[in-house]
């Protein structure tokens, strides 16, 4: 047995095989073969195998992900029988005498490199193809296995180096028990999706893939943060015990359900849920979310080749504002680029994404993009509470173009006598420092704030919230991320706005007795948390916290701030 | 004629011809040749052409940069005499009957790959020797020129699409008239060392060396941000009695050289330079620094192939403390990371330099390298008035952790009888959001505070100053800038403490009087910009711009408070 440290990125212990979902070394040397004839017999055999693999595949995809993700495995079939492709590699093998693995990644690249320096969609794809299904013969004639995750069919614990928003998407969420990942932290996606599906989670081991090999049988400690490969029977035992506790523990949670999230003294506050798809929904009504207080959109926009339509985002909202039955539903409106990219808008390469085109930023320079988005939003209102925020505004000019482009396609929408709903709250994530210094002044023009603390930080502190060797200046308890909090909850207050927070920060246990005191109004998190946050709320008294409130946003490190919550909780 | 528009870096108008710093295209065929003896003829030619280059740079690297520095020439030529590499190149050619530039290229990548999978750095430099060399005689067997900057020897515009710092270290200042450069903005390095070498600049023109040609007769209008590509007869004329005209404005800003910086009320202010070399001390003097208020001394670390020793770093700060004669002299330690690599270091490549281990970051973990400069510089402190300041603190602990080994190191300087100066002031560059929101809490404990603006900008709007899509966000003039400059500033005064400011804002015309209002003490800048920030300041009232001051950070966007200045000012 061996044991490895990480981050705790979601709660709750899991057991089960390992199964790595990790891109394997498709290293080979070019060699002279002595047969010509058995060479092509190999790559035959090789190229029998990977048809076979594909066809199931395909079958699969059909029945699980519907036949237009299906129709993508019958293009790579066709392409494995195209003589135009097989047919050279022969050639090379028998002319050349080389063997089968540099004759097909010789043929493979010509045909990709030549396809791809068409100026034409349709080539490209046919390159992306080619190195897809190559790549699958490839391993093949090499011995080695390439994941396939959608195809497991029992349960597992999935481990890589990290996990894409699209590798996400494409795992099995029957059979996936917990991850744990080389790197990222808290905040990093494979985290967000193992607390939104549900699953314990731990990230940033520096060396799972290293040491975990397939079918190891591996304990996913996300509660402490630790990984254990083949325990012994005892700590198995042990650990088997503390999954029932834990259990236990959610039990009691559970019966918080139905009520209201109210403090010790009688103050109200909302707890919300974040989520990604309309599927996390089920997640927020059997976690007693009281709202959605933010709707992560771009998931709509990932894992495809193209733009969503107005008509898919309309669906998709529509569901999620009917799936919370009048709740209010906070939608962000899309925040793509930083670590989020989408390959078929081609972006600009930066040198610092996480300070550069992305989010509003972009929406306000390709305005078909934006305007799609809103005007689904906009008929999507009637079905429920929706609320509209924009990402990743720093200037007040910035909101003020995003709020008109938003007002022209209202009144498009009502000549063409669409029907929206009358009031439509609209308001931004404040996650820039500049907006935080001055939410004053935008407190005048929006509806409400959302504070997005993952980001906040990372600005406040300017140190890459994904980067290891900077990660203890990622400092939520820090006293000027606590007054930046204070300037935006106040400069709500006073225009008699409501402010909430949708940031990891507002699910932490030693956050949420400060944001009590400092009047936060709505704390939207993980629907896993919600139920824990609501019975630490219910033991708080409000007065007590705005005391412990004031006092640390007048100290100078983030140390002395734990200390002091630490001690007022404790009393 | 032509025109392109881009980014007025550096004030002043330059003519001159072009001289393109371009990385010249490499790219050849592999073919086939008739005759072996002809083609080893050929490269033969070539090889005795770059031998002979090669030599009379040394002999003018020898006369001009010192023994150290030819000595890398002698290198190269040592390897272009070594029968080892040419042999095998002259083989290649008679037995594949190859062209020479193919034979070349692989016989040469084939070492450089053997010496850099050895773990050794003698060997690795190898690798950089014969990767320097082949790529001269490569030049010469293509026909194409490279672009030598050492060996100018008449008055030219450099033409460039960037100006790394050890490209601008290479120019011939006495022959450099003036850049323009395809990207970069005010802040960039390009930009910053115009301005300390006094010669105009323009940069992100885009097109820059797309459309201008070796040769070409360039005007670069450093006051409006153009470049003129061979201009007609016409508006030469008219730049060149521009020329004179600004010749003539300095005159008149010359005569306020040795006088105090007082506003028309009688409120004094201290106009500091920033410098990067005892090099730029000359011009501190002749445009009237009452101070250096920012010595960046990572030009000291670039350029070179190890770190400097405490005796150069020694040599060079007592050379800036002595030569400003007992003036304060700001020193900010090492800040490298983020755009300012050091190859010698191996720092990991990170996806958001700017938000990553960097300056005080690296200086905490790389404790050696720390500990030198601090010695150097407290050994140096008893030559005139020094001030340390430590870059990028974001944390109270960070400074306390720079102040303790600063300490240790005092101890164990005075424990050896070193004599230092009686008092250091202590201080920190202000340039992290974070460090700005509690700056009361800094301000108890450090002796005075430096706004560096170019990243609290950055990092306060979340966007990056080099990246041309976002560039609409770096607004100095945004409210919440001001209101973060003024919670430092008051937050000095409130302990009796001073600040300063050492970004590009403290020498720009809009800024200043907001400055002014603030109460800003110490303002830095390009020397060259002192004499003009000076002749400014004498015709504002401090207390008009009190009142100015306390309205703008009450605006909500950079375009009011624009207004606002100008109609203060035209008053």
């Amino acid at each position: 047995m061996s044991f490895l440290h990480g981050i705790a990125a979601s709660n709750g212990i899991a057991i089960a095989k390992a199964y790595r979902l990790v891109e394997p070394d498709f290293s080979f040397e070019q060699k002279k073969v002595d047969s010509a004839e058995d060479e092509i017999a190999r790559f035959q055999a090789a190229l029998y195998t990977a048809k076979g693999e594909l066809d199931q595949i395909r079958i699969r995809a059909d029945k699980e992900l519907g036949a237009d993700k299906a129709a993508i495995f019958e293009a790579h079939l066709l392409v494995l029988s195209d003589p135009e492709l097989i047919s050279p590699i022969e050639d090379k093998i028998k002319t050349e005498k080389v063997n089968a693995e540099h004759a097909l990644k010789e043929t493979a690249d010509m045909f990709v490199s030549m396809f791809e320096s068409m100026d034409n969609e349709y080539m490209k794809e046919r390159a992306a193809d080619i190195r897809d299904v190559t790549k699958r013969v490839l391993a093949h004639l090499l011995g080695i296995q390439i994941p396939n995750p959608s195809m497991v069919t029992e349960e597992v614990i999935i481990v890589a180096e990290d996990l894409t928003p699209s590798d996400t998407a494409q795992l099995n969420r029957e059979f996936v028990k917990g991850f744990t990942t080389d790197i990222g932290g808290r905040t990093s996606h494979s985290a967000i999706m193992a607390r939104s599906m549900e699953i314990p989670a731990v990230v940033g081991t520096k060396t799972a893939t290293k040491e975990i090999t397939n079918g190891d049988l591996v304990v996913v400690d996300g509660i402490k943060g630790e990984v254990h490969i083949n325990p012994t029977p005892e700590m198995l035992e042990e650990y088997k015990q503390q999954q029932e506790a834990y259990a236990k523990q959610k039990e009691e949670w559970a019966k918080l359900v139905n009520e209201k999230t109210v403090t010790a003294d009688g103050h109200h506050v909302e707890l919300a849920a974040n989520i990604g798809t309309p599927k996390d929904l089920k997640g927020v009504v059997e976690n007693g979310g009281e709202a959605v207080g933010l709707y992560r959109t771009e998931f709509l926009y990932m894992d495809r080749d193209q733009l969503p339509t107005e008509e898919e985002q309309f669906t998709a909202y529509k569901a999620v504002l009917e799936g919370m039955g009048g709740k209010p539903v906070v939608v962000r409106t899309l925040d793509i680029g930083g670590d989020k990219e989408l390959p078929y808008l081609n972006l600009p390469k930066e040198m610092n994404p996480f300070l550069g085109y992305r989010a509003i930023r972009l929406c306000l320079e390709e305005q078909e993009i934006f305007r799609t988005q809103l005007r689904a939003l906009l008929r999507a209102s009637v079905y429920g509470n929706l609320k509209i925020m924009f990402p990743m505004i720093a200037t007040l000019d910035e909101f003020r173009q995003a709020k008109a482009i938003l007002e022209e396609e209202k009144q498009k929408l009502q000549t063409e006598g669409v029907q929206l709903a009358e009031k439509i709250e609209l308001g931004i994530m404040v996650e820039i420092p500049s907006t935080a210094v001055i939410a004053d002044q935008f407190a005048k023009e929006v509806d409400f704030f959302s504070i997005g603390t993952n980001d906040l930080i990372q600005y406040t502190m300017a140190a890459d919230r994904m980067n290891q060797q900077v990660s203890y200046l990622y400092q939520p308890y820090n006293p000027s991320i606590l007054r930046l909090v204070k300037m935006v909850i106040d400069a709500a207050h006073k225009e008699g706005k409501w402010a909430g927070m949708c940031g990891e920060m507002a699910g932490d246990e030693t956050a949420i007795p400060i944001l009590i005191g400092l009047g936060l109004d709505e704390f939207s998190m993980s629907a896993t948390s919600i139920l824990k946050a609501r019975s630490i709320i219910k033991d708080l008294s409000k007065s007590d916290m705005e005391t412990l409130a004031s006092k640390v946003i007048e100290m100078g490190t983030t140390e002395e701030v734990v200390e002091a919550v630490n001690a007022a909780i404790s009393l």
